[in-house]
């Protein structure tokens, strides 16, 4: 069995804990591993980390490989160049399995930011579904529901049998789908390789027809045939169409968590309902959820309310009206706010860094460099830097040069300058990098090796 | 006349935009210029600069002075070296006044925390106020009372002659007291600088006889002698015992800013009764207070709560429960937790400076250095400093060496060693600074001139 973990999602209810850059599944919000981390391992359970397929954007490759190569050595990451939600992402799975393995191995598609704690009831199911799949059906999971939910899509079915899926419904639809035994769709599927390169052939040749120029192999896809790809889901592309589907009940738990109010539901409360997370203080808040990334959050008299500290943005919100969070993150994109997209920590394979200050042709980092890890050589037309190393050693390549700094040694890098900062040594090395400039950006940057993202 | 403004208050209530060291007077929350400033020039309308006195512990002496600095060149400031309540403070000032000047001078003090709109008003009442005091009465000033307010102590009069104060009344007292024409009291007073002398001898010798003993000419007060002063307001002190006191109604506004919540009630609100300030962005709330000082605050469907945000503690309150902030700072206080005491940006008359960044054995401060400016001579015994500058010229003297340094220069400042950081020129300076060591406190610090606070 192959498993398909669709980790390309942008999670803006989350903001500003997931940023654009750094999407719900790489947070860690309702245990020691992050959501993504926490479905691979759920998966590696039945299936061998080599035959677990993590597809994601290439924006956010760097992160989920460091998250993932936590856990294991060979799963495969395939990187679209641009998002195109689920169909495209799952049919470039698809063909990555026919063309390096067989056609008619099984594949489990899960997204990548299930809450699901009793995984011994989801394997049971799997193993249910995985006869459906073995005769030739697209097998989708359904979950019991408890209540009209209005955000989820319904599946209407007679013994297994699917007979028709439905959008997110009102109020009055949802309870009369409850009425009549429509489950909850949860987004997790599974088929034969070959049944659902069959149904796209059929219901989407569009799809199809592009996947046939798409080379799969080298894990890095063609912006150029890629973005000719339909911006479409598996249940509109699919789904919907097909006469050749089936559904099992998930026996075990589930829970999206697409809200913070989710995020609230799921956690552990104290005597007054609330839950706080980091350097809270509290008076007599009520059913409230508060968390704190790095400053004190002093909280009087609250009640179902939500606070969410970062960084460089706070969020404070009716704890009903958590939603509506997403509309606030669009607003922000529509502003170029920035606020939106990166956090101030930006993780790298190499280690991370925090922009701490910045001002009018300045900008601060600290750079936490990982023992044994280097930055590409490198090069910035528009601005000079200036390392100064707070705590272990740094090995810098200066125009060719060899410089090894300790702690308060400083150094200067000229514009143009070619440089690389590395850690070959047995500590942590952390520098504050001090950038002037007239243009300072990321873009900046003339890359001299490690072409595939090491800086 | 000379006016005294007590300007020694702590202002815990507005945490965490106040602090122990960074106190309510010197907010400018509903003005361009701060509370404090604001009253001195409200009592500079008719009274010279030079005759206005303000008392204020030592602790907030650099703040107050440059302050008052940027008004005048010539208000004096005295500095109690520990805090006593209003009545040693009043007692301090009207011995200044008697040695230095005439001992029938009359005397208006001021808390240097009102909000008074309606100036012309306020100084109808001073003369009116001031033919009682001429005629030897302590001239106290009462509001005539909208509500029955539980926060505030009432004056009992006939005819302009108070019969007596009372404490802070529960609801029901309050109410009696409306009901029989009580009056706020403001803690506005004014009388003859001999009057108040013979009261102090007379209801609280013990004030008496240790103010013969300090030496008030030159507006630093020994310890010693002060620390010996009771702890008592002027109410308790004199007022509730004399029988010699007039009140007089104050006819302009009156607002005593002790809380979020007053701060909300005096700004100008949009159309949903909320109050915005800085980088918010807002769904759905209803009469909200959001202040942003840094970050970006996102608010969804609030109501009635009040949003703080500072460099490193953010308050979500109830706007009704803004009075229990007093004991989350109390709680702070008691946990040592520094952040009720200081503010990461910190003034001094030279410029000003904020922490951005701390860790194990180093801090990260960016030092803002105004036009003409310089700090002391100085040198550390524990820690390294590295400067590199990020705006405008820096003259730094090393080692009795000069250096000028220009945008991305840097040197580095060793341990012991003896330097200066000056701004000669015509640019603000703006620094970074990197504290290195393992001992990173204010208090590591030998200076070699300038002893005066001047850094």
């Amino acid at each position: 069995m192959f498993g398909v973990i669709l980790a390309g999602g942008s999670g803006s209810r989350l903001w500003p804990l997931s940023r654009e850059l750094y999407p719900k599944q790489l947070l860690n919000l309702c245990a020691e591993k992050s959501l993504l981390q926490s479905t691979f391992e759920r998966l590696n359970k039945f299936i061998p980390s080599e035959n677990i397929i993590s597809v994601t954007n290439t924006k956010h490759n760097a992160n989920i490989r460091m998250q993932l190569g936590e856990l294991s050595e060979n799963s495969i990451i395939i990187s679209e160049p641009i998002s195109k939600n689920t169909a495209p992402a799952i049919a470039l799975s698809v063909k990555y399995i026919i063309e390096n393995f067989n056609k008619d191995e099984i594949i489990l598609v899960v997204p990548s930011d299930l809450f699901i704690e009793d995984n011994e009831k989801f394997i049971q199911t799997i193993k249910e579904a995985e006869e459906f799949a073995n005769k030739g059906f697209i097998v989708t999971f359904g979950v019991k529901p408890t209540y009209a939910e209005t955000g989820f899509g319904y599946i209407c079915f007679e013994n297994n049998k699917v007979k028709a899926f439905t959008e997110k419904p009102d109020t009055k639809t949802a309870e009369a789908y409850l009425q009549n035994g429509y489950f909850w769709n949860s987004g997790i599927f599974m088929f034969k390789a070959s049944t659902i390169m069959a149904e796209f052939e059929h219901h989407c040749p569009e799809i199809a027809s592009i996947l046939k120029n798409i080379n799969c192999s080298d894990k890095s896809i063609s912006f150029n045939e890629f973005d000719k790809m339909p911006n479409i889901s598996l249940d509109y592309a699919v789904l919907e169409k097909s006469n050749n589907i089936m559904m099992v009940e998930l026996k075990s738990d589930w829970k999206d968590l697409g809200s913070w109010k989710s995020i609230y539901e799921v956690s552990p409360k104290d005597n007054n309902n609330n839950v706080f997370i980091g350097h809270v203080l509290d008076k007599e808040s009520k059913n409230s959820f508060v968390y704190s990334s790095s400053k004190l959050v002093a909280t009087i008299g609250l009640e179902d309310t939500v606070i969410v500290e970062t960084e460089d943005a706070i969020l404070a919100c009716k704890k009903d009206k958590t939603q509506d969070v997403k509309q606030i993150y669009e607003t922000l994109k529509e502003q170029h706010d920035g606020t939106q997209k990166v956090h101030k920590t930006v993780y790298r394979p190499w280690g991370f860094y925090t922009v701490i200050a910045e001002g009018k042709g300045f900008q601060t980092k600290i750079i936490h460099v990982n023992v044994g890890q280097k930055l590409s050589v490198q090069s910035h037309n528009h601005r000079s830097e200036h390392w100064v190393v707070l705590s272990g050693m740094a090995k810098v390549v200066l125009e060719g040069k060899d410089h090894i700094l300790s702690p308060g040694h400083s150094i200067d890098i000229g514009v143009k300058a070619i440089h690389s900062l590395q850690n070959p040594f047995e500590e942590d090395l952390e520098i504050i990098e001090i950038q002037k400039g007239d243009i300072l950006s990321e873009d900046d940057i003339i890359r001299y090796e490690d072409m595939y993202g090491r800086a």
